[in-house]
């Protein structure tokens, strides 16, 4: 997986024609889609820095999507039963928990990522023109994207993707996600590709490892070798995702706080802080996200090591699926 | 995996009466089997330096194979079809390579482990006494060990194996061996026992990832995010070994060395050392631990880092399962 070997397309993009433009303009007009141009104020912030940044996205369905916290999941196209499954469980976990899916709508992997983020608002991003339904079979899930979620593509309408345009759409998906997570990857597949993109663009890398006799398990347990996270579950992600997550989340919370609220306060003590923790909690079972939405102010460092603390000494329980509950 | 779980056996030990000593040595002569004390020479070294090392173990077949380069292998007894054809096969190649494979002889990995290295004399720890021959059905293995390899336990004969003494004859496992790896191995299994013990005893651990989906992923894959060594194929393991490899190897070529050429002489340059390596390999492929003896004394280290940079230039070609030739 030799980094030095990914493609740009610095060079490779064409001036239009005036009168094309024109016609490109028309077309979405028409189709209900749009074009959004870099030099846009909702242009996607993640693309702009690319050094190949696209000048134009041509898109359909809620382009504000484009700017939330995102995870692009890539994978085999010929995946196992159990990597589709696991890709659409954890597609759904993590986009109800408000990390926004991209994906490329190529079977499998693909496929199962959109299929579990459908309701929370996925984005799909193709390697040919808008219009162009690619694989076939996905017809039904491309509509419900354009309906709930966002269909992006850097290409003109009427393009029909040929294998040049997949490696080229692959740097979209790491560049607008600020993870990338790569389940069930065989030598030299398309996904590895997405990888190495979203290593130079400095992503944060997250790999399913998998049994060695399966050749699908080469990716993942190559890249993790190479750093990658290893992924167990979702939490794996969240983990690494919350300091992004808390940081939406104070913006949002400042709003609330008053003038007074906000004039610094003496720390709280290990002690109080565990206090807190335990008058929140009950029997009842409940996530990370809203026990520390419950102890805001507390900072997620403080209430994940204090969570450990009480862990420890028995007071809390950590089930299964990562929900805290007293004992 | 709290590591401060693992028990120790320190005051465990009881002292014997001379009458039973004489007993059990009695019985052990009767059967051809042989008491080993650790005050004797050919104690296993790595056992000596445990702080509950046994005061003696009892021994049938080759106990000369104990202090030996050693691997041990252990994993789940509901082991599945891909995990025990792994541990058969990666064993068969280590032990041809003079590492000598150890285990519990338990169903699954173990057996499998077992299975692949008894050619080149496999080493069997058991919890009970070594008269009783569990599982049963491992009877044939049982045999076969005792004659090309070694089974070892430190329980008086007659002993038949309880619950309490697996996880006390896991240390001995770890223990005995180099390194650790792991196969397959559920939340809570005895395997992650022993790998707790090989982390305490400082041994090298190496774990085999696994899809998520699967239960006995669990142990691997969380070993892996802990530091363990993700293992691919033998030459992940490979890798590892070759300090000790060469040391040994060194040791046996020493002797033959003249004193003149024992005389320093100046490093060879990389040209140098790249046409050496050219010149030793052909169109039939070599394994790593041929081309190094044939090239002796150029280090290991240097011979890997030629390579490389010829297999990088195309003049020499790594197959699949890691043989060099020329193109």
């Amino acid at each position: 997986m030799a980094i030095e070997r990914a493609p740009h397309y610095v060079k490779e993009f064409q001036l239009y024609s005036q009168e094309k433009i024109i016609l490109e303009l028309n077309a979405h007009e028409e189709k209900g889609y749009r074009l959004l141009f870099a030099f846009e104020e909702d242009f996607p912030r993640s693309l702009k820095v690319l050094p190949d940044c696209p000048p134009v996205l041509s898109i359909c369905g809620n382009h504000t999507l484009l700017n939330k916290l995102s995870l692009g999941i890539v994978g085999a196209r010929s995946a196992s039963f159990s990597g589709k499954t696991f890709a659409r469980e954890i597609a759904q976990i993590l986009s109800a928990q408000k990390i926004r899916i991209i994906s490329g709508m190529a079977r499998g992997i693909d496929t199962s990522a959109h299929e579990g983020s459908l309701e929370s608002g996925t984005i799909a991003v193709l390697a040919g023109g808008l219009d162009q339904i690619y694989p076939p079979e996905n017809k039904n899930l491309y509509e419900k994207i354009s309906q709930q979620g966002c269909l992006v593509s850097e290409m003109p309408l009427g393009l029909f993707p040929g294998a040049k345009h997949f490696p080229r759409r692959n740097r979209l998906i790491s560049g607008l996600s600020h993870g990338l997570l790569i389940i069930e990857a065989a030598k030299g597949s398309g996904s590895l590709i997405t990888a190495r993109y979203a290593l130079e663009q400095n992503k944060d890398i997250f790999a399913v490892p998998g049994f060695p006799t399966d050749p699908r398990s080469y990716g993942g347990n190559t890249l993790i070798k190479q750093g990658a996270i290893l992924v167990q579950s979702f939490q794996d992600i969240l983990d690494c995702f919350l300091p992004y997550m808390e940081r939406d989340f104070k913006k949002l919370n400042s709003l609330k706080v008053s003038a007074k609220e906000m004039s610094p306060k003496p720390p709280l003590s290990e002690e109080a802080i565990s206090q807190n923790i335990l008058s929140t909690l009950s029997h009842t079972p409940m996530n990370l996200e809203s026990l520390l939405n419950e102890l805001f102010p507390l900072s997620t460092q403080d209430v994940l090591t204090n969570l450990q603390e009480l862990e420890f000494l028995g007071q809390v329980i950590r089930s299964a699926n990562h929900l805290f509950s007293l004992p």
